[in-house]
């Protein structure tokens, strides 16, 4: 492909005053989002990013992600997101994150998990025409569980619901991945938020979910352990575990 | 205050695919998020940003935005946003923006208005402390019409409504500027958004709105204009003025 094989891409930020959240530390979702932005670059310079991914009508979908964080950046705090690929095959990419603080200190981990899908049928897309992926595998370690299963919910503690609009539609004219964390996590009142931190945080991406499309929020909590799910007319959109701290 | 006087501050950035919505282009709720950003970094070099601020328990509030653009960037595009000062005095300061797309091409342009809050009293608080600021005021033009006269809705043709919730809140405690301008947009359909642009969005935050605070949104549309607002048990929030292309 003539591009140059950079195994480890870092970027380095500086958490602003304006993207802060009440506790003046970046929210978890803002993470979420960088994590999607650095891959998204960091495919880039690899030569699998969108513009080669549309020429075979694929684009790169989030399937699975798991965070874990000592604790997060602070206002006006430099911080850096270092990404590699853990493990490529035709059918998903291995992604994982280290992100350090101001002083270099590692302050948490996450590992991602990447499907392509085929925009015309919407099914997984084969990803064995990037072989050249497999050159870029990096046996750097990444010190957290990988995701683990999650279950149904069959007794929740609570239910919520909502339906989804316009701001929460991206280029891929579907839920963005962001959004669904951040209805997630919009389960628990701002108060919960201060006096809790996310220790872990868990998603699987099962479904599309779309415009207009109204869905349930069920939460199973058995002390600082809650399983979730956001359930659509169609199906299970996706499901999730958050482990306060 | 030993800052170096840097009158216009430009900062560029790439249009990620993870950022772009349906239509592949720059959501509208993107920019405000990076003239905000722009802001407060410029306030920062220019020795008023949020650390300095805080001494004096003041923060940067947005007051009043009105953006004009011809078209948004494009997925993968560079553009850039230039941003100066155009008047100061005790009460507020006029900041201005310029967007240049990925030719150079000037693309639209934002006027704002800030004020700051003191933070225990939550009442505006006295810049004339910022005095040096009055140094940075650029006469760079920007051609787009001043905030106009946003009127109370007598007669809605459309009434929504919402309870903001923990993602909606900012380090200030309160909704979030770009909230509202989401909440706004997201009372179109998503195929209304990608049939029609928005040519000027003009709004002013009149006051504060809490977690768990509901709303209702009031819009009165006739042909492509809207006039909009957001009405909680306290009062009005904010006014807007839409103006579709």
């Amino acid at each position: 492909m003539g591009q140059e094989v950079i195994k480890e891409y870092i970027h380095e930020y500086v958490l602003n005053a304006s993207e802060s959240n009440a506790r003046k530390e970046m929210p978890l979702t803002l993470l979420a989002q960088r994590v999607i932005e650095i891959a998204t670059e960091h495919a880039d310079i690899l030569g699998v990013g969108f513009d080669v991914m549309m020429e075979d009508n694929l684009a790169w979908v989030l399937s699975r992600m798991s965070i874990e964080m000592t604790r997060m950046p602070r206002v006006r705090e430099k911080y850096s997101i270092t990404t590699w690929i853990e493990n490529y095959n035709r059918h998903y990419s291995e992604r994982n994150m280290e992100i350090a603080g101001g002083d270099g200190e590692v302050i948490g981990y996450v590992r991602t998990i990447w499907f392509a899908i085929d925009l015309n049928t919407r099914a997984p897309g084969d990803l064995s025409k990037l072989e050249s992926l497999a050159l870029t595998e990096s046996d750097r370690p990444c010190p957290i569980a990988k995701q683990g299963r999650l279950r149904p919910i069959s007794e929740p503690t609570h239910v919520g619901k909502y339906r989804f609009r316009y701001s929460d539609i991206d280029f891929n004219r579907h839920v963005n991945s962001v959004k669904y964390m951040e209805l997630l996590l919009n389960q628990w009142s701002l108060e919960y938020h201060e006096t809790h931190d996310v220790a872990r945080f868990e998603i699987a991406y099962l479904q599309e979910t779309h415009f207009d499309d109204d869905v349930k929020i069920n939460i199973a909590q058995v002390d600082k352990t809650a399983d979730a799910e956001i359930v659509s007319e169609s199906g299970v959109s996706c499901r999730a575990r958050i482990v306060f701290g």
